[in-house]
């Protein structure tokens, strides 16, 4: 696997997205070690913190100490997310060379999550850009809510295609389109990417799938006939939505290699030194995984497998 | 919902691919009550038992007393397993209706289940059809290991081929494929969809999924694009396999639901009907049930959904 080019790049989002739900405030030491890991299997970029608010947020508080540690020891992207100034002040200061910028799509959204109307949300990530623009540090745009809202519904693509436009106006080097409460259907991720590709042929375009649903695996395969090569997703399927309680998490790393590798579609990434990465993330964590590929080891574990049997009773 | 023609059928194998893999042996009556729950709710056919040994499979031992008590009560198919001339012979005794004759495509597969190689169990069923036939019982055939066997890797859609091929002409009047472990992957659904559509442009085709390694809706994606219509599901993902232990079971019948609602796709089926069956499920099954529905409703009665947030801390 790891010696044909890859096909699509996945970034794994575990050490943000997976940890920043988790009850456990897990230790930078121990961050520095899951991201080596991922490293190690062969993952081209990691998610690694947000410049948020430290007491509100306090698994992410820090991503300052932790971006340090990592940026010596590999060139592969660590996006950090920053939803205003000051968080991309921090960036700057953290030393960061690629950040992800978020706004929601939706007004409910953008008003429970950013606390204005995603007008203003827009102008304050103007503002921030300018200040990454200062400092040469590159940026993509994450776009919250961009098939589902949990407060507005479906999401118009004419209000994605909109903060889009105004997002590579500002200078995004790419478009995260992120589906955060998990409710995003095939058909409505073909059209929302179709759309996208139409107004902007040559964008690169990423989307960012949650398993709510159980219908992550099926947008993958929708977002890959649109043309999408790139991925976010979690190691064990981790992470969450505040507004989906209970709800599975990102798609996972492991079941989205599975699935391609699968598909004949080449990740770079090694599933097996993967799952020497997700073993101990069980136990950090302390409670079981959400991945597919964590349940099948589970249960061939206690049971053996595959197994024999000499009674006519399975299809 | 119920409103508009459906546009798919769903079976629910619930009460027989579903109960069949647990500890715990259902009462009749119980499952009497859950049958009539899921008619309710539309399900336009259920799988009920299966016509195996009792001493093998005791969680199916009732099979002639369920079929009997349902027959009256409605007029929905109501297929049963039937693995040799023997179980056909129960079935004609019981009174069915419609019966499924089970094979294996793959010679693993068919040698550790049927005890013998594929050759001889379609001889055997021939057997088995001539009885049926003889009874005026009309019968699906069901191709276990249709794309994936957990002795042989994937089956050469070619061997499916040549399988299908002898079960029409045998006088199936439906070809039931099964992903028994759950391993297909999408554009295998595909392949092997449109080479037996070639090959039988009016054949009657379902689908049996398990969700194994998370790929279950993409491959109902896959099925549905290729002209399939007939879906197998569970209802709270119940089931499994011996071959494929700790795996998730069945595509969920609720997930199923879902996703084809969602996607603008008939079902028939009163999701909140559903839902009224699912809840009573997971005390009689005695553990969490596997549907991402039925997280999504546990996570929901825990913490209140949508909540509001007023950190910026998602994407």
């Amino acid at each position: 696997m790891a010696t044909t080019r890859p096909e699509v790049e996945i970034t794994d989002v575990l050490l943000r997205d997976g940890l920043q739900m988790e009850s456990v405030i897990v230790p930078t030491d121990v961050k520095v070690e899951l991201a080596a890991g991922l490293l190690a299997a062969g993952v081209p970029a990691l998610e690694v913190g947000s410049f948020v608010h430290p007491g509100k947020v306090p698994q992410m508080a820090d991503t300052d100490e932790f971006l340090a540690r990592l940026l010596p020891i590999t060139d592969v992207g660590l996006p950090t997310l920053v939803f205003n100034r000051r968080g991309a002040e921090r960036a700057v200061a953290a030393g960061a060379r690629i950040v992800r910028l978020v706004v929601s799509a939706s007004e409910g959204h953008s008003r429970s999550n950013a606390g204005v109307g995603v007008a203003e949300a827009l102008d304050r990530l103007q503002d921030s850009g300018k200040v990454l623009d200062d400092h040469g540090i590159v940026y993509e745009a994450c776009v919250a809510t961009a098939f589902v809202c949990p407060f507005d519904g479906d999401t118009d693509p004419s209000a994605v295609a909109d903060v889009v436009e105004r997002l590579l106006q500002m200078g995004a080097i790419a478009i995260n389109v992120a589906d955060t409460i998990g409710g995003a259907h095939p058909s409505q991720v073909a059209r929302l990417m179709h759309r996208l590709y139409a107004d902007h042929p040559d964008a690169n375009v990423a989307i960012h799938l949650h398993n709510t649903y159980g219908m992550a695996a099926a947008n993958v395969m929708a977002a890959l006939e649109a043309g999408v090569r790139r991925f976010d997703a979690a190691l064990g399927g981790l992470g969450g939505c505040p507004f989906a309680p209970g709800a599975a998490g990102n798609i996972a790393t492991d079941d989205l290699v599975h699935l391609l590798e699968r598909e004949g579609i080449a990740t770079g990434i090694d599933p097996d030194r993967l799952g020497a990465v997700r073993r101990p993330l069980e136990r950090i964590v302390g409670h079981r995984l959400e991945s597919a590929m964590s349940r099948v080891e589970a249960g061939a574990a206690r049971s053996g497998a595959p197994q024999s049997t000499d009674s006519q009773e399975t299809t």
